[in-house]
């Protein structure tokens, strides 16, 4: 089927994103074709600005269009706690149960870090951050993989020589979730974190 | 939750296309913020160039970016045959059928198009198409609901002032889908099982 080349090339662009096939590649770019100039300029330019403006936080990684970000700015969240993410999405999702403390973000598959050079790159500012005398625990909320636990160690290894008390997340069921199609580590962890009723 | 403007800005945009909820525009959103930074222009400037260049054929009404669509000026396609659809969406998934006729597409929804001057406006080149004394069938491509059924009518009632045969794609459809979606060999069905209107 011959395209119109740019019609082409839109659908090859947008295809490139997370969660985006072909056909719907396909239906956003009809769409976008028939969207107001000025509205498909906006949408092009929303993307321009936020890829040349936005940036990971020099204290704690979120991500920011300021030099610092709003949270490391804000004088009422509580300095003593910090939880540890891995990216800025899974704050957003934090932020929701209502934490109040600062954050920690690792940034892990930022386009500025190389994955090769964690340690190097974000080692320094969660040293600064750790040795400030004001952090007394460090809450760790990164993903429950290998990956997650091989992070959760080297920081909390790193936390203890400031003598900083380190805690994670609580593993167990997730709520309205069925005990029969838990899975068995999920169960495992549930029975091993059981609480007093 | 407080997040950099710009990427409030970004998630506000994407959210406005179809398909795209707010967890799938926040999730494309940060990705987009990881691309290298030529990346995130060639978005950006694949959605402008698409919108600013392409445009429905003024003999057809397929997409194009030429003067005259590719469609239109292929002349190994066979010109007697007419398929009247209505969006380019629509020809993208006929064409796979292997039909080798010409296309006429309303563009009903087409920014250029007004609703309410869907005959004066697409009347003009219908009847261009009609008048040319090659055309000798009108298959009608519309989708079976009371909009396509309306359309249906109007245009084989102009076709039989020009002495030419109108069908329409075999009910064989599912009712209530849409043409843009049915699998390839439905729609093969359909194009080949088409009988006169």
């Amino acid at each position: 089927m011959r395209l119109a080349r740019p019609l082409e090339t839109l659908i090859d662009e947008l295809v490139k994103l997370p969660t985006i096939g072909p056909k719907t590649a396909q239906r956003l770019a009809l769409y976008i074709l028939k969207l107001p100039e000025e509205e498909a300029k906006q949408l092009a330019n929303a993307i321009i600005e936020a890829r040349e403006t936005v940036h990971p936080c020099p204290e704690c990684g979120y991500l920011t269009d300021r030099s610092i970000c709003l949270i490391c700015t804000d004088n009422t969240r509580d300095e003593s706690t910090i939880c540890v993410a891995e990216e800025t999405s899974d704050i957003i999702a934090i932020e929701k149960t209502g934490f109040r403390g600062k954050y920690f973000v690792l940034n892990k598959s930022f386009h500025l870090m190389d994955d090769n050079k964690l340690e190097e790159i974000k080692v320094a500012p969660l040293k600064k951050f750790l040795s400030n005398g004001k952090v007394k625990e460090v809450v760790l909320a990164l993903n429950p993989d290998i990956n997650g636990d091989i992070l959760s160690r080297y920081i909390a290894s790193l936390a203890s020589d400031y003598g900083v008390v380190v805690t994670r997340l609580a593993h167990g069921l997730p709520v309205g979730g069925d005990i029969e199609f838990a899975d068995e580590l999920t169960l495992r962890r549930a029975m091993e974190g059981r609480k007093q009723f």
